[in-house]
């Protein structure tokens, strides 16, 4: 997996950061958090905190001792060890899209169904700069509603060998979850040792967790499978217009999450999360890509820093309707700040289109594209008298020419990164191959890369029981 | 203009650095520079420097003792004050793609004229966010070879009021565009002492300076003008593959052109230049937006903040033969690190398309975008009490919502940047206005701006003694 091994790019000062201490520290304790879950309430009272109807009003002290609970860092073990990932540190975890109710694909956009969950969880076992395809990468509109979350998560244990997610819709669905992947890795005891599923907990923000949310977090922390407390910010929307509020808010929602997960489960892994952009403030619409979320995202890198807190922020987010150039320069107007930021857990690295309302199959090959770029470029550089190769320039001399000289010739296949989907083509070989833009080259790259798929092989007995459990939840269910 | 007094993104160790400075020693010492010019010999010679042929093995020590006699920032005049820049310290200069002999309008593809230079030029002075046009835009492949310097200086002095770049391709021309900026800003003395042409002079590398861009040298330098060394690398091609060696490299040949120049003129201002890619290895392709052109970037600002001097690089790069996602992305991989390295002239800003062959006027629209989103994104927050709006959470609420609440609607008009291109329409509202991706609305965009596109007043005596200068000239020249 990536560890990403370059300075992390900071731009809060010491006064800064000293200024949105005083100012979580003073909304956790007068505004305090809503839990609309009675469990929730009656564990912050029982450990001293004041409730008053819905909302906790936490000790800002309390709360960081708590955090001070979680560990810094946590392994999660996929089916494929050699696909394990660790998440904290200067490790980056890239899982694909998530949410989309539609898809794109060309063309074409129309309802997500089954079969395009099914291959973009194929696309990403494909795409090796992919860590997991994952938890919702499209919602699959042809299957039940009550039981699409089983179909789902067979469907990531099965067509993929990497980590994946875990279905947050409700506490049942949590349950289901952790039980099938308990199938999978053997047994309960395995997963509660290295966890094998990260799920993410949305805010209802401002300053509220719903009781769905919170019944799949009291199932996934109490069975310590990490769970991402993400503040889910459209600023002017769901917090003031202003960046400092918005990033003192994040910390008073991640952090009241976090310290819940503690009293549900001491020492159970969590990830400091955060989704932060703003509305576009004449349409109302949701805007990503902005200069505000950039700056947003390279503060909350710090300050999960600052907590001493593994972190998840990020993506190829875009508006854009299509994949074209804003697609393509908004998704790396928020991958490039990921990246300077240090982002531990990186979820939408590939697909998001439309402000996350589509899953495109082009824009997930670009973006797969965009994170390898920066992969390789957020990699430190080998300076030593070798790499200065002087003997090169006594081959060559003034005014000549490197293609053909030994020390080029001993290097050429592994010095520069060579990107599977950007064309340098001169014009003439670009229009004899068929003048083809970046989204239809992206389009045949993914139809190959389907073609090419291999199901990666898995035991026929755990399959076996993991169908027997589909189809008897299913039932169960009512569907 | 535009300061960045965001931090440097710095990437280079202090061991990094002590490595590069003794390779460049060891370069500049043992294997020299070759310049194509008597008088640059002779000059080196007189300074007491070995001189072999046409080779200058340069004392590296001598040549720090020229550098320091550079001036560290200096302004650069433009014939509207308010278009006036400052070169070097924390300001970043914006100026428009240069060299292209084709351009791209929508789906065609065809070659520069003069009425296209005319209209990016149009483009430069109506979009803020551009301090310069530049200088050859386009080559304006319809006017005789021999005077076309003529009529581009004379557009960029009529058509823009900003600062506008000098002609290069000989000394000859080099001495009609200092003759009519002369003429435009009334006489020699008022540029000598604040200069008002800045100059583009690219080494031919590796190690070569070619006899008509030392020609070009001579003239502006002597004027006090300032020039732009620029190591001309594309890796594997004019330097090693390896990217220390492309930047030990470059520092010899900037640093032996701003020797030059000191010599010519003690004291005359000079910009550190970069401009560096690399090639595909297996086509032979130059590439752009590369991660390897993104390391040598930031590595060039440390590098040049090191020496002292003002720097050149970056831009909208892109190998990208239409305005797509892909010419979105490696713009934006070459800009973003622009901002970073905190550049402070910055070529190639706006309009660059297929490896440079081509001005595009849609990616010139795309561009200015960047840019603009790039200055909000680098302009630090303001981090105080009143920014935390600590009163708007008292009056929204848990799981409220900011769009109505009072401080946002004292703030709303400017609370966010508004982009002038980006579309976050939902997907009704962007079918019911004609589905146009990104260049669709750029093409718009730029048809509209040049609709509306006022030309800035000038003396009419001046304009008449510029005409006059360019129909002389052109005779003389036998056009």
């Amino acid at each position: 997996m990536f560890r990403n091994q370059m300075p992390r790019y900071e731009v809060l000062s010491e006064d800064a950061m000293a200024t949105l201490d005083r100012g979580w520290r003073r909304l956790m304790t007068e505004i305090g958090v809503e839990f609309m879950d009675d469990r929730a309430l009656d564990l912050f009272r029982a450990a001293g905190q004041r409730v008053e109807d819905r909302t906790a009003f936490l000790d800002p002290d309390w709360v960081l001792e708590q955090v001070a609970k979680a560990p810094r860092e946590f392994d999660l073990q996929a089916r494929n060890p050699a696909n394990s990932v660790h998440v904290g540190g200067d490790s980056m975890v890239f899982s694909g899209v998530y949410g989309p109710p539609f898809v794109r694909d060309g063309e074409v956009r129309r309802d997500g169904t089954m079969a395009d969950f099914e291959n973009f969880t194929r696309l990403a076992q494909s795409f090796s700069v992919l860590d997991s395809a994952g938890g919702v990468i499209t919602e699959p509109n042809d299957t039940p509603l009550d039981s699409r979350h089983l179909d789902m998560t067979y469907a990531l244990q099965t067509l993929t060998d990497k980590i994946y997610m875990g279905n947050v819709v409700s506490g049942v669905n949590a349950r289901d979850t952790i039980a099938m992947t308990e199938i999978l890795f053997g047994s309960r005891e395995s997963i509660e040792e290295t966890p094998a599923l990260i799920s993410l907990i949305n805010c209802n923000s401002p300053l509220r967790w719903d009781d769905r949310m919170l019944e799949a977090q009291f199932e996934y922390s109490s069975a310590n499978q990490p769970v991402i407390l993400t503040p889910f910010i459209l600023m002017g929307a769901m917090s003031p217009v202003t960046i400092p509020a918005a990033l003192v808010q994040q910390i008073v929602e991640a952090l009241s999450g976090i310290a819940l997960s503690q009293l549900i489960r001491p020492g159970c892994p969590v990830v400091f999360g955060s989704f932060l952009s703003n509305i576009d403030m004449q349409s109302g619409s949701p805007t990503f890509g902005t200069p505000e979320s950039g700056i947003g995202l390279l503060c909350t890198g710090q300050i999960a820093r600052h907590f001493g807190l593994p972190f998840r922020t990020g993506g190829g987010l875009t508006s854009s309707q299509v994949p074209d150039a804003q697609a393509g320069y908004e998704a790396l107007m928020t991958m490039m700040p990921t990246f300077l930021a240090g982002a531990n857990f990186v979820m939408h690295s590939a697909g998001w289109l439309e402000g996350g309302l589509v899953a495109g199959f082009e824009k997930f090959v670009i973006d797969a594209q965009l994170v390898e770029m920066l992969q390789h470029e957020f990699t430190p550089l080998e300076i030593d008298e070798d790499s200065m190769a002087f003997g090169a320039h006594e081959e060559v001399g003034h005014g000549g020419h490197f293609l053909g000289a030994m020390h080029t010739m001993e290097r050429f296949r592994t010095c520069f990164y060579r990107p599977f989907l950007n064309s340098s083509d001169n014009y003439e070989r670009w229009m004899r191959n068929g003048a083809k833009d970046t989204a239809a080259r992206a389009t045949d790259l993914y139809k190959k890369r389907l073609d090419e798929y291999e199901q990666p092989p898995l035991d026929d007995a755990v399959r076996q029981e993991l169908e027997a459990y589909v189809v008897r939840r299913r039932a169960e269910l009512g569907d």
